[in-house]
């Protein structure tokens, strides 16, 4: 009797007969051997723990497989045996140890630990180490949590456009799409670019933002959501900016700024709760290895209702602050990360909804406040990170609108449209949106934005 | 007692009792009256199906309501009257009717059907018919179906990157992504745009397929898969090519071609069962009024096992076909749409996968079978469609792929890091791609691509 197995078959409730033949393909993670024994940790990407491969010197390839370069990929045929009483519960007794693949003896990730900025250099190596192999399985799992949460409640998935030929919006600069020769730009009279030869017949530039697009399924389709790669050609060089990240955008019809908050709350809280009970290996591994107070942070985050104030009591609350913020706290200022921070982890200790912000800084899409100074806004700041989530009730009345796209010289054709969602049906709504990568930074403990995202992309880095 | 409730609540279990009153928010799509009696057919997007609103004369503003605009949103206070004897199965009688916004009366779709090609020049507006909710919620849960399948068989999603500096493998003509001013371009010494001085230092491109990077994460996290958006700059204008879809892309570990077949098959099942059960009355409707074979189709996507053939085989069916090709059959022809269409629906009658196809006609990264003529590739043809899913064992010895890098004359540097993926540790491993979009045409019937994408973008047409 002979079973394919995998790793973490050998971590679950399964049990193994004594005479039960398993069969086992992975990549070596640490070999060492002396005389008569020697032992292969033995990955196959199952789970994040490894298994523990004993070989006897009677092996006819002993010699060999005892000294395997790192990350060569092995067969193993042997038996599982229990060990109640040592380190580990069980060992796999190999009765075979077959090569497939040598790795090379130059392989870069040998066992000692190496820096972050180091990995990033080999964005295709580092998910071999255990830090990312944690890191990235929390990533898809926190995905899938959000895409099943909202999908319970009736959300619906809506595949906003990459290729836009919106502006941003204000919310950023923006990359252009082209197909144009640029050895051989076609030019209109005035010597300018003739855009009306690119491959759209206009310019096109990469989406900044899902929302607007995402409302007109809003007023059709009730709940909505997008989750998808947005850019910034922002010259950003900091540790919680990439030129590529994605966001999680959901919009509902019939609802207001307050249900905003209770929805983007029970959403958080869904997908720390789906990942306490989904990635307790890899919560358990960056609690040790990468932040200490990590798994504190979660449970927090899961047991108490999220504080909510108003920026106006925010101000107040800053400028009693017996502390010196590097930016001085006015009423009208645009919060920076040190206020953020203050506020949720000095004086609330817990996630922070912040709501009816001074309209100027904030997005024209939103909402006045009847006080005609505060929009209906609302962001959630977050302990370590700051803002994690914005959102806001979306101004619907018809004509209120077309002020503000005139107030903002927006281009009024352009914005026909959205206008058009008002046109047709003033409805209230109200959305929210997400940074995926701050999330993540959230429930991983990781600092800098880079390492939670497979192929980071920064100012200067297009890598692989 | 009042309850604020959707109209899905109506059509479940859920009992209501005489003299319980409800409330309803949501939008015009009919309405008639008479001197005594009116009817407002209403639908708040949370489900397909509209609720039946009886007003009688005796409402203050029963003039008004009796008139109003098609979408126009309004308010409903009433009791749920069964009617088990009648066409539909109970009424809101309406107590109380408030309009929250008046439609504009040129509102575009009116009654009348319209044209899938004019529904496309107002993308914002048709997820307000029947159909395109019917077809976007489709893509919804089969989005999610896909999710919920490749995770509860223990595959992480990995996001591969949108923008990058690779080249396309051959897949086809890339956009390039660019912050240079277009007006005022930097050059070099000879006069060529200088890429140093762009966004990321070189030039870069927007995805033709996460393939590549994903694999790097296969061998470290086993079974991995991406889904997101992928571009083509080619000028096609047929029904079955958008310049933006998006993609699914599995790829495993130790797994070889035969695994890919069962793997694919049993995605694609999965899939249409979960749209079986969870979009019933979106698929009834579509059957009813877009594809007449859909619902038969579906079911018969699950009955069977997919037939399996290779390509020389397939070669000497189409060879003795009773039917005149557009393009003659040979051996070594790279099939087209309408060889495949009649494989799996005039021969066998069902989703069809066709194996070891010449190598000449297939990517340089699939496997070469020990013929010497052909690669270990896979592909799944399905009536309607023609080619569903592309897929392969991958070349996983490291000699061999240096040579076909260099045989393919792609540059060697720029695939140092794809060739560390055999350099450390040879592994076998294959994956497959499955375009979301051809997908979407075959479990809703819709024909034209652009009908099954909320924004679709071709050549010429990046609207909104």
């Amino acid at each position: 009797m002979m079973t394919e197995i995998l790793v973490k078959d050998l971590f679950s409730d399964r049990h193994f007969a004594e005479d039960e033949q398993v069969v086992l393909h992975g990549w070596v993670k640490t070999v060492r051997g002396s005389k008569r024994v020697g032992f292969i940790e033995l990955n196959d990407g199952s789970c994040l723990k490894h298994a523990q491969i004993v070989m006897k010197s009677d092996l006819e390839n002993y010699a060999e497989m005892t000294k395997l370069p790192l990350s060569s990929t092995i067969k193993v045929v042997g038996t599982v045996v229990y060990t109640p009483d040592a380190k580990q519960p069980f060992e796999v007794h190999a009765e075979e140890v077959v090569l497939e693949g040598a790795s090379d003896s130059d392989y870069p990730l040998q066992k000692k630990k190496h820096s972050y900025e180091y990995l990033r250099t080999m964005a295709h190596l580092r998910p071999r180490t255990n830090t990312f192999y944690a890191v990235f399985k929390i990533r898809s799992l926190t995905a899938f949590a959000v895409h099943q949460y909202l999908q319970e409640n009736d959300f619906t998935y809506v595949n906003t456009p990459i290729i836009t030929s919106s502006d941003s919006e204000g919310a950023g600069e923006m990359f252009r799409v082209t197909t144009l020769d640029m050895n051989n730009l076609p030019k209109t009279d005035d010597g300018k670019v003739d855009d009306s030869q690119d491959f759209f017949k206009k310019e096109t530039n990469l989406t900044v933002s899902g929302q607007l697009p995402v409302e007109a399924f809003a007023l059709a389709l009730r709940n909505v959501y997008t989750f998808g790669p947005t850019f910034r050609a922002e010259n950003s060089h900091t540790a919680r900016h990439a030129s590529e990240f994605w966001m999680i955008e959901p919009e509902m019809a019939f609802a207001d700024l307050q249900d905003v908050i209770n929805e983007s709350e029970s959403l958080l809280k869904h997908v720390v709760k789906y990942l306490l009970a989904h990635a307790k290996d890899e919560l358990e591994f960056l609690n040790n290895a990468v932040d200490d107070d990590l798994l504190n942070r979660l449970h927090q985050t899961i047991d108490e209702k999220f504080a909510q104030i108003t920026y106006t009591q925010a101000i107040e609350e800053l400028e009693k602050a017996p502390v010196k913020f590097d930016v001085p706290v006015y009423w009208g200022l645009d919060l920076q990360a040190e206020h953020e921070r203050y506020l949720c982890e000095q004086v609330y200790k817990r996630p922070t909804f912040l709501t009816d912000y001074p309209r100027e800084i904030k997005a024209f899409y939103m909402r006045d406040n009847d006080d005609g100074k505060t929009v209906a806004a609302a962001d959630l700041l977050v302990p370590r990170i700051g803002e994690l989530i914005g959102g806001s009730q979306r101004e619907e009345r018809q004509a209120e609108m077309a002020k503000k796209i005139k107030d903002n010289h927006l281009p009024q054709e352009e914005y026909q449209w959205y206008l058009d969602l008002r046109k047709y049906g003033e409805t209230k709504h109200s959305g929210y949106g997400i940074g995926f990568e701050r999330l993540l930074m959230y429930v991983t403990g990781m600092e800098n934005i880079r390492d939670v995202i497979p192929y980071p992309r920064t100012p200067g880095n297009a890598e692989f």
